[in-house]
């Protein structure tokens, strides 16, 4: 059983419910997952690694929710652009290692055109 | 086989072999995140509906590529916080289900404060 | 009278009042404007072009409020990072101009590396 | 001689002079300020404290460059949405100062709400 299609189901359901496909153009969507990172970014702006430690334990729930929500996104975009994700992200995931080759890139954060 | 075990493995094997999770606390993973959803938001970037679709199929590669970048993050993130995705993704559901309630959300784009 | 100069006054005063130097790192404060440019793209998310108009008409107030404080937000990080803004505003201008010369980039929308 | 009106008529003229007007819609508008504000945010981006105090020596005309183009299209959208930026600012200062009243939010940096 393929839990990835289980949740694009569940997305697409949660979609046809409600009739919103005709608002789920690329740009909007694209907007909206952006949208759900900068919230998910925000759970940790202005704190210092212990606060955010700190906040990981009091305000689990709300940090999850804003994962769950860019996941949900990701998933949407995904199925709006009938994209096989397994089959590109093996793909993509090739084009990483060949951009950051292990030798080069072991213990250093620098972007592939600076290594 | 869950396929979303299978990715969330590849995704630690590629940071493992670079030594990358020195790097990883939750802020940067966070901008990472959001940096890559940008990079998606750019792909459509002043081109109207139709030059979307266009490049839709001219550079549908590099489209596909960013949207399999923000999965990669989303999965890398939902790891270092110990998310069971399939058990949160499912309550998570349930909240927004509770939020945008089919009758009065039906059709419309309003935040669920403003329904 | 310089009106930049008497802007930046008044977010450096608003501030201190709060004590809130202190969590004002380079990281942290563009988290901060980039999260109020989000707000921002969010006031036109799933919205057409005649509701964007209408929109501007009906919630002008909270439109503006949200392009205020990515100024606020642009205009502090100048004063920490010690930016001349007439000065290095101009010298980017120049990078620009030779960046998107008028004669290749007259009508198009194209980044420059695709001129 | 106001700076601020001094800058806009600059944007605006690299603007005209590209013949750029009829991209400019306040989504795609809103996006390009956002995008300029994750590629500030990326030059931060995995860095410590200490790496970030280094790039602000060793790459300042980049960082500057990123603040610069942010600015550029605030001042753009400002324009557009003709905003009347000393009194609108002025305003905006208003409501922040009851927001986050010095005697409740000195000190911290919480969310207003949860002042």
């Amino acid at each position: 059983m393929s839990d990835l299609s289980d949740l694009q189901q569940k997305v697409i359901a949660y979609r046809d419910a409600r009739d919103w496909k005709q608002f789920h153009n690329p740009k909007d969507l694209a907007i909206s997952l952006l949208s759900e990172a900068t919230e998910l970014l925000d759970e940790f702006k202005w704190k210092t690694p212990d606060e955010i430690a700190e906040h990981l334990k009091t305000s689990r729930e709300s940090v999850v929710d804003e994962v769950m929500d860019v996941l949900h996104n990701v998933l949407l975009i995904a199925h709006e652009l009938d994209i096989d994700i397994p089959k590109e992200f093996e793909r993509k995931m090739r084009k990483n290692e060949a951009r950051y080759p292990v030798d080069k890139a072991r213990g250093k954060h620098r972007k592939y055109s600076e290594l």
